[in-house]
């Protein structure tokens, strides 16, 4: 394949297409992010990116708390419209048809539709040119019963995770393999009765 | 929907799964890596959080640069070797079966069967319990030129990309909107002729 070099630009793809939910006195409000990620495993820790222009980056910098809510397949209008209105000018539940619910460790709402949310403190605030990154401490996660099986066992797959790639939103597709399938060895057979 | 509280976990989803390449000296390595994402649009920066104890923490920390080699359906049991091998022991590009070609800004290699590949130079590095996160600026791209059209227009979506959600990989599957689309009008019809 033949490569074509191109000026910096941020195509990492997919993305988590995600909607933030943060609250200040008695507004909370929401934002759709791409830039978004997972930074340690122990202490689970993520970030968000966030333009200084947008009014939940006020929002975020003075309470240090959010939750982030994953989103699904049928929540893809919701995650587009709090990504492209904006809360000084709407209420973005409301538009968004979305309900609030309180969250367990931190002051603001998750989001009720969401399969799962995970409640962050900031840690960190650190400046990079467009955008700032919020550095954050997950406190607890949030999952829907649903998605939880008699054993325990989370099964993420069945919640029609949504993701962004290249200005455009897809559903997660065909699953091909569990971490490590490439090494596992195939599992031994009992011989046969003869 | 009933929430069940959980203690905290990395459970972002989904995210990207990509190799990560890099060289010290003579010996180049790769690395498969979930927690990486963009912090900043402008200049373009991302970042990939990387174990202390893997082979290619030294090699980056020394050379302050990699490259994130973005990955298809078709490199899927390469990805899950580079992430559970390590380089110590073997030379990754041979046992995966990738090939290396060279980056125009950067003394690394990159995935001549990625379709896109980030060159990146490390601007922090941010230790953060399990994981040290690599902070960098995208100094160019390079992009696999069957996937852009005759008008200059990246097609990212037919590369197949795949993501990684709770210890699986996945295919992108159904598109199912563009950034925006909540709030695009309708294009205006002619008037038809009377």
């Amino acid at each position: 394949m033949s490569k074509i070099v191109w000026k910096p630009a941020a195509l990492l793809a997919p993305a988590p297409a995600v909607i933030v939910s943060c609250q200040d006195g008695k507004k909370a409000n929401l934002i759709t992010v791409a830039w978004t990620g997972i930074v340690s495993s122990d202490p689970a820790m993520t970030y968000v990116s966030i333009r200084k222009e947008r009014f939940s980056y006020e929002i975020i910098a003075r309470q240090k708390e959010f939750a982030i809510n994953l989103a699904s397949e049928k929540m893809c209008r919701a995650v587009d419209l709090c990504g492209v209105k904006s809360g000084r000018n709407c209420d973005k539940f409301a538009v968004s048809g979305l309900t609030p619910l309180p969250c367990s460790k931190i002051g603001c709402p998750m989001i009720e539709q969401s399969p799962l949310a995970l409640e962050c403190k900031v840690t960190d605030v650190i400046p990079l040119g467009s955008h700032d990154m919020f550095l954050a401490e997950i406190v607890a996660v949030d999952v829907d019963s649903g998605l939880i099986d008699e054993n325990g066992k989370l099964h993420l797959d069945k919640s029609g995770l949504l993701a962004f790639c290249h200005g455009e939103y897809f559903a997660l597709g065909k699953r091909l393999g569990k971490l490590g399938f490439s090494v596992r060895r195939k599992p031994h057979h009992a011989a046969s009765p003869k």
